[in-house]
């Protein structure tokens, strides 16, 4: 298949990008690679790749630059050549089957949203992480690309995570829940006691709300919310998991006893913080457009980039933008959904 | 002060909160307290912890208790004569100046709003919970009390939090931010940017917005959200931290080298659990109400419920929810809300 990739994003682009670049065309056969962004910008790491432009390697020029900095929508009106935008451009023109980035958040999906469009059916895009819990992983979507949402929105997510955890942790019938305030049916606000509803009437292995303790217990295999909340679960998840490894390192080197014992027991840490590195994803799939979309951690490191041109290839290759909207439009029909055609969506 | 105390809430009721009774009673010599349940199925109880009526120690029957299964404002419409409900009745009558429970949160929450009603200009309560960060703790307010919130009930939640974190953490004048999905002042969902709005405009320290990782980080003493999203935080923050703590448990008895480390390192994962204890803290108190309301965890231990029982008293001296209700007002001025009447609200 045919991946295009933001040169210009991530906190170390275009370095760590070229370096996975040329991994993935070494360890990813079946890969071509559409590599966009500031031609002059990336000569000089081009030349020390030895990365050339070939048959499976094209280069695109993007004149633009999306910053961190800059407001997603506002970035996409106005940087009309940038490397995100043209990149997702390419997937819209048939030009390619998916597109990756480690850049802006925001930025990449306001640009996918705009250039390739939703899905069939589809109302809202979702971010689908990968979350670690006791036992396994589980997909928490959405993971921050709708920060306002109706509960329609909600019973999307949950089909789109559905098939991404089919995909991505090979389980055969998902059990979606809603994240909630308690177990209880009745609990929860208006938009998930609404969505409840939706959720109820779809033919989904749903198995009503999970509270964000009990995500960590995998009690379901996707947890659907909106993204403001999911990006503040997420956020929090990682906030807390940080500030613990803080305490754990400080109280291990307070005495010469810890420090031995912290010593022997130095291989229990490295398992600990294996669990939490999600490098082997590559990043986050955004689900619910026309085409393939993976958005990598700003912080990404050349293996993540890899692993999501890796993740983005296979995507393409099962179709599972297709099979989204085929789904999508099955249960959109189960609750008197009337599908519309394919729309952009602010 | 005098303290009505919920014999009957908790998962470990009656003895739990009995034991703790004994001990208030022992150790804080300025507190009086007036237990509210079930006579009869006290009685036992009281005889094994040699408790009897005394002018500290006062015995108020209550025919009924709220299950954790209940439906909280159900519970306490059809349970007029439930323990929290008499409870917070004694402090309505002026009969007590404050009231704890370990049982039912969602009960806890109607029946004081119902019976003890909010304090002038406050449109809802909200509980505030002390959160564990690196270098401190912070409060984050509401913790879900409120699951559907409008942009001023955030504004007042600041407001009372600043208050807390004042009383709780002895911070003189609270750095008060805003929870939500990006630092930028634009970003949010569209009740988090009006709440920023009104924050903005109100005599207090607002920091602007904090995302769910630097909370732990401690950019902000006071971090204020709808309670859907507050408790769907705190209970990530717990869930994560337990798979964590089983997480090191298997990786640390893996094999015997890493055995031996882990026990001459036990302190350190003592110290790490020490933490995220709360017990000192006793609960979280329910904010805006006419007098003191501190709920505890279910599985309260008698330590926590005698803390609860302790920081009751010390709210009650220093006239809390006074101080709250004439902030209110004055914050209520600034940004234009006319202080309607106390009420109840549903």
């Amino acid at each position: 298949m045919r991946i295009a990739v933001d040169a210009m994003g991530g906190d170390f682009a275009p370095a760590v990008v070229i370096e996975a670049v040329a991994d993935a065309l070494r360890e990813i056969p079946d890969v071509d690679i559409h590599l966009v962004g500031h031609q002059q910008k990336l000569a000089h790491y081009l030349l020390k790749a030895k990365l050339k432009e070939s048959d499976r390697l094209h280069f695109v020029h993007a004149e633009e630059v999306v910053e961190m900095s800059d407001l997603s929508t506002a970035a996409i009106r106005s940087k009309r050549h940038s490397s995100i935008t043209v990149a997702a451009g390419l997937v819209a023109e048939k030009k390619a089957d998916g597109v990756i980035s480690a850049g802006h958040t925001g930025a990449a999906v306001a640009a996918t949203k705009v250039r390739m469009r939703m899905a069939p059916g589809v109302d809202r895009p979702a971010i689908a992480t990968l979350m670690p819990a006791i036992g396994g992983r589980f997909v928490l979507t959405d993971a921050g690309a709708n920060t306002d949402c109706d509960p329609l929105n909600l019973a999307q997510f949950a089909v789109m995570g559905e098939l991404y955890a089919k995909f991505a942790l090979g389980i055969e019938n998902p059990r979606v829940g809603l994240l909630s305030v308690g177990g209880e049916d009745v609990k929860g606000n208006s938009l998930t006691k609404e969505a409840f509803k939706i959720l109820s009437k779809m033919p989904i292995n749903f198995v009503g709300n999970v509270e964000g303790n009990d995500m960590f217990h995998r009690v379901a295999d996707v947890v659907v919310c909106d993204g403001f909340n999911g990006n503040v679960a997420l956020k929090t998840a990682e906030g807390i998991a940080g500030a613990i490894g803080t305490w754990l390192k400080e109280a291990l080197t307070k005495d010469a006893v810890r420090q031995v014992g912290a010593f022997l027991a130095q291989n229990a840490f490295r398992d600990l913080k294996a669990i939490s590195n999600s490098e082997e994803y590559g990043g986050a799939p955004l689900l619910g457009i026309n085409g393939v979309c993976i958005i990598g951690h700003g912080a990404s490191s050349p293996k993540a980039v890899k692993n999501a041109i890796r993740v983005a290839n296979e995507f393409a290759k099962h179709s599972l933008p297709e099979k989204i909207a085929a789904r999508i439009q099955e249960c959109n029909v189960a609750v008197g959904v009337k599908t519309a055609a394919s729309k952009t969506d602010s």
